[in-house]
């Protein structure tokens, strides 16, 4: 069935919000059977809103509305829709926030109003729009399958993605990379029952079936009861920031020593004031000590620690902006300590960094396999 | 001017990749005058992205196009546009990647197709848009004034904004909350010189400058010449990484203690034991134990110190989940501790603890006024 999903809101056209709404409503829709062929953002005015829905009734069966169903004064989602149709909508409770959602239906097409702040429409969204979607707005009959990988690249999967498609020429294939992981989504109208063995098979030690890496990590030191200490330099607490976000991460993190300055290097983590002179704070040898001082310090299984440049100044010619070391380790055991070379783009850096470090203690903890070494 | 943002990429239709490029245009195209009265996102097919293109063209003057410009197969903008055409484009040079943009200009409207990802296409836009746009397509005569205030709910500058309005009837006026700040976007069609004083003389000690407080504090401590230190426990580390997303944080950041176990507070914190039985993590007096041992472990003129429970569990009915002791301090003199209930949704809770505690400090530090206490 093909979707389309129209947001309302000034904020969105004037930048000063992100329209994440019409990625989450994408995701779940696609995962269910449905095609997303158009979002469409539009501001606050009635003529806009009518005209930018009886476009998207011309093109797709379900439309999504988003944004504009609030108390105050621009909020007008609701009247401009009403006057192009005859029925009265049916209500959908709001269990968050104070505005209901609205479903109308209409020449078995079906129009969904939901509030545009994010957890009142996701909340809506799984309780009261999911169950009518997959009564009357039942998705293509397809088999999806999703794999994430960390530690590769693009081209490091294609040729295996190449062939799967010439062997199966029905299936569609998504590949989308985001620093250091890779998620593939095939989609196929017949059941693929090996398609999970083949990749296991093809890239043991990297595929895990969470979306995020810090979900991995986080679900695998859970079931194997072990705990971690981060030791952050160049991430400035984003890898701890990350586990953060997922609830109970507390039943594994310890926390983080986010040394930024060498003085804390020194402080907490017993760095050596030689070693910091000799080698420089991003190198091999700091990072194993950072490792070491995480375990003198903390009760910690298992450990992370990263020293780089993430620029854009502080860059040499024998370490330019990019230039960041990653250890891993486990208690008693030898350090896992390697360099990667990052975008020179601070913000894509640290997220490489994250990513990578997260992936490497995922393939340690699980599959007892070094990564740099 | 009258603009219009298309994009093209099934990742984003696909919810795999949020539409940032939108924000970013939208944001940079009004601050110069154009409205941005529309977002598209369609997939990469030729017919779609010609569809789209048209129906933006009669609308709008002005159609910036992202994505779908590399060397990939699935990459067909440039083919799908160019028959649109008689003239061959403007070549735009892109320095950071491979794939150059391009410049249409046909019947006084002018449409620019850039690359999807985010580092080429800003950095095109800077160089080698805006330039045209200056020249050729000069956006509306108007005074914009963007206000920044922490701190503060939008009730609480709502009577203040109405006052204004009813004075300058002409001014155009949006208010964007975000967790604990609040911009405030005016356009008027003539100068309104006294506006910044009448923002500093209403909410002294609480408008700022610059988009975002990180910045905010970031420019202060600069320009003062101070070093922080933090400790977090509920933002596990989220602080500590908002501030180093800016170039530079390291000539006044020494690090962060990312204390999420009881046992990194005492043993990096000297927090006592006692007082965790006591009054438990999340209390005054454990904010305040943290801060002390902030000084004692590191050299810093200032420091934050946070503790609350960011759920979903974990909450008490004395101490429920959105409970977070935020302190800040200034070395040798008294902390300002207090407490704070933030919305029940975790990242949420996070969001306003780390802009609150960042306010807070920025109003400390520049204005010498205690927040909490």
């Amino acid at each position: 069935m093909r979707a389309e999903i129209l947001s309302i809101g000034q904020e969105i056209l004037s930048g000063f919000t992100i329209n994440t709404n019409a990625a989450f409503l994408s995701r779940e829709l696609e995962e269910r059977g449905h095609d997303v062929d158009c979002h469409t953002v539009v501001p606050d005015e009635k003529r806009a809103i009518q005209q930018a829905l009886k476009e998207a009734l011309k093109r797709a069966s379900l439309v999504i509305v988003t944004g504009g169903l609030g108390p105050t004064l621009d909020d007008i989602t609701l009247d401009a829709v009403q006057p192009l149709f005859r029925a009265k909508p049916l209500s959908l409770k709001n269990v968050v926030g104070t505005a209901p959602g609205a479903f109308f239906s209409s020449k078995e097409k079906g129009i969904f109003l939901l509030p545009g702040v994010p957890r009142e429409m996701e909340r809506m969204f799984h309780e009261q729009v999911l169950p009518i979607l997959t009564q009357k707005f039942p998705g293509k009959r397809e088999y999806l399958y999703r794999f994430s990988l960390c530690l590769l690249r693009e081209v490091e999967v294609d040729a295996f993605l190449r062939d799967l498609q010439e062997e199966h020429p029905e299936i569609e294939c998504g590949i989308y990379p985001a620093q250091g992981t890779l998620q593939i989504l095939l989609r196929s109208p017949e059941p693929l029952d090996a398609i999970g063995e083949a990749f296991e098979k093809k890239f043991p030690t990297y595929v895990y079936k969470e979306k995020k890496i810090e979900e991995a990590l986080h679900h695998a030191l859970i079931a194997h009861k072990k705990t971690l200490s981060l030791a952050e330099s160049c991430t400035g607490g984003a890898i701890a920031a990350r586990l953060t976000t997922i609830p109970d991460a507390s039943s594994y993190l310890l926390g983080s020593v986010v040394a930024y300055a060498n003085s804390w290097k020194e402080r907490f983590l017993h760095v050596s004031h030689e070693n910091l002179i000799q080698y420089g704070a991003v190198s091999a040898q700091v990072v194993e000590e950072m490792l070491k001082g995480l375990f003198a310090e903390t009760g910690a299984d298992y450990a992370i620690a990263v020293s780089g440049i993430a620029g854009p100044k502080g860059g040499t010619q024998e370490k330019p902006v990019g230039t960041i070391y990653i250890g891993t380790a486990k208690r008693g055991e030898r350090s896992d300590i390697g360099k990667i070379l990052a975008p020179q783009d601070r913000l894509s850096a640290i997220d490489l960094c994250v990513q990578t470090s997260l992936g490497a203690l995922w393939r340690r903890l699980v599959h007892n396999k070094l990564t740099f070494s």
